[in-house]
């Protein structure tokens, strides 16, 4: 395992990610993915710690990555879910993690359909001298940043297999379709791809996007890192998609047609829906990916999803794993 | 360990299943349950191999006994539920498979009310050219292997417990009582038990039976062991009980009333319940089956489930286990 | 790990224990708590045992408490929950019970929200001639041991961290205040802790007061432990509180407020909710203890439950665990 200048306590955003961050990250997941390839693919890293899950909204999917690669590093794991829990008896949030706290958690996992509370029970955990590390699992439309990080990988790890990193991004053209507004899956993404070099476009219906797109460019400029964020914004599919090298489709909820935010499925599927016929318009090697689950003949044709030439999707499901291996590896000072 | 002649990459079915198949998976069972007396249970044979349950359809004690015996096997396990998944969120049964198979998982558990959905994952992992292997855990009113198999474990054990073979089941008369048109453990049993060589009498109410018997008879036909099965029905309860060795009872499902195939419950009991007068009809040393959960005073009576000179509930229960650390060690290719 | 004269086979109430069972319990959690301040805090005591949580009454915080002392002692868990089981089936709790049983279960840890369930499962454990140990985890209104046993852990810790042992109760005053009446926690505490030589004062509205305080007084007289139990019920917070050294705060349901039991929160909390002003009238090391979850604002004034010279709730928490792997060791005679 490598030597790592790995110094962050808590990943709740990544709005300040460094490139040498995301290279430490990346790096970590390809020596965990080597790991992945062998029978026994356990190692005792974190035995004898734990890590909880304390999913407020309910995920299987995502809960299901967290836990196995938590298992994997020999970790216990508990898994809390509101179903039928204390905050139905009116316990407030901050003492349901004070409570794993006092318990001996050692990683906590959170996601909650609110944005802003894993940084603030990150916040708690400070005030109150633990060293308990936090995970944000997905906060409301705020961010999600485990799933950014493991579309960088898969990216990167396709670009160079051996040596995934951040540099490999210089030149490559992303284009991000759907619903921009209302993604944390988009918001962290376009912290990543665009502090590690990529030209990012954003296309979607114009009730799905950012109504000011500026609040992104102003974040840019208030970052420390000054980097000039190549990220540009598109009411059409096409432009977005001319010449990209990769493009992510985000996962359309259902509910954003009772908002009156889309007038239907079908048309969305017409205007912004991935066809082989509209990736002629990309690059001969452009790679397709989602965040899931799928809603197939919305996002994207459903023979586009199942084409390993195209679909970098079961990619993305098992570099989670890695990652997020790496991420508990990193926040819990692995040895 | 013995040495194993067994090739199957999924358990869905037990339609063509050789005698030899069975003895391979008493004798594997056999030498777990010896494993089962020792203090410390656990064995490292699948350590490091990720066990998946995907109980579309939610069960507590099936899942609680293929978990068990995953764990004792040092296996991580993980668990989907329908409640607070994907699925909901329009992700197709595929999809779903397909996640988990990103994930890492070697084997995956599947229970669905569908008929065929076990079938149509284990088509769907192999047309993809991956080593995932599928188990059978309840596929709708099709087959429930694992059940039947524990269930001709408890006999053939019962009848030499040193050295459990199917050819112990030559000449032995078996009644299979209820509701057997819905019923996908009496489905797989009489794969089992007649391929095994005994006698199988059916006995329910004519709703509550198949409506054509001949197509287990062309079913039979069909099968390319050329076995001669020897399997009777009756509307009566008495012909079936006659000088039989075992009697199989079904759990009643309320839903049939509700349906209209059955008047009530006490008029069941009264035409089918297993009783201890009614079982003086059969063999002095007779013993009584049931694949649980009962309706105490329904299927049988409530003295008759807590005799232990009579019932073999809990045996089967106990064998449960070791038959599914059997199966998942010879789908495992365990070493 | 100490020599013990634990023979013990189940922990349903405290209502008989002796002094000597409380000092193996407080001196096998020091052990353990030792241990868990270590970076691997595992130990293989328990390895390839199971422990089932059987809870039919739902709950996170126990359960987890449970689940992680269980994998602490390496042991293997199951969950039993009953919204997916085949209780709404129809099946008994005895059935189940036994089902898992079968299943090869060590331990069970049973929560019901009727009173005696634990003890009912316990007495057919011990018909049917198992080795079975049974836990109350909480029964109804009657009991919830491991609940006590960790407030009396954290209590006498705090007074001797080095050789905390029930003799250090002498002379101490404690109040339970609040809902004495539908209270197990209250229960299970008036039998520790007077009969560890505490003086125990109840305090709150006479409605949630036990009607016939008597039956308390006569529980005692029966006991064959003949200690003097010194315990006084007070209809007025300010006795209760006058010089005591330990204030425990009871939950409050709000279901008692639609049972007429009590006119609102506010009213209660303006009468017997612990405020800083009314401390005052404690000793002046006066610590406060509360089981959870808590309503803030209710049962005791949110600051005082943050301040930690006052609270002793989160080492209450962490000390369950302590406590609950005692309790699985002395009953899974750990070696």
């Amino acid at each position: 395992m490598l030597t790592t200048a790995w110094t962050r306590r808590h990943v709740i955003s990544l709005a300040d990610f460094l490139p040498e961050d995301y290279d430490t990250i990346l790096q970590t997941a390809a020596s965990f993915s080597e790991v992945l390839t062998r029978r026994n693919k356990k190692v005792p890293t974190l035995q004898g710690q734990v890590v909880t899950n304390l999913f407020f909204e309910p995920s299987t999917r995502t809960r299901s990555s967290f836990e196995l690669a938590a298992k994997r590093l020999s970790a216990d794991t508990l898994n809390f879910s509101p179903g039928s829990s204390s905050l139905s008896k009116g316990e407030t949030i901050l003492d349901t993690a004070k409570t794993y706290l006092a318990m001996g958690t050692d990683i906590m996992v959170i996601r909650h359909k609110q944005a802003g509370v894993p940084q603030a029970i990150a916040n708690e955990m400070e005030r109150l001298g633990t060293n308990v590390r936090v995970l944000n699992a997905g906060d409301g439309q705020h961010e999600h940043p485990s799933q950014a990080l493991l579309d960088l990988y898969t990216i990167c790890s396709l670009l160079d297999p051996k040596n995934p990193r951040v540099d490999l991004l210089q030149g490559q053209k992303i284009a991000i379709v759907g619903d921009i507004l209302h993604s944390r899956v988009a918001r962290s993404n376009i912290w990543s791809l665009t502090a590690a070099g990529a030209e990012v476009h954003l296309a979607g219906p114009p009730t799905l996007l950012p109504q000011h797109f500026k609040e992104y460019a102003q974040a840019s400029q208030q970052n420390e890192l000054e980097l000039e964020r190549k990220l540009y914004v598109h009411w059409q599919l096409e432009p977005a998609l001319e010449n990209a090298d990769f493009v992510m489709t985000l996962r359309l909820q259902h509910e954003r047609m009772a908002q009156h935010l889309l007038p239907s499925l079908r048309e969305y599927h017409q205007r912004f829906g991935i066809t082989r016929d509209r990736l002629k318009l990309c690059k001969p090697h452009v790679k397709v990916l989602h965040p899931g689950p799928v809603n197939r003949g919305v996002e994207l044709n459903s023979d586009l999803m199942d084409d390993p030439e195209l679909s970098l999707i079961p990619q993305q499901v098992s570099n989670g794993v890695a990652v997020r291996m790496a991420l508990l590896y990193l926040l819990g000072g692995g040895r």
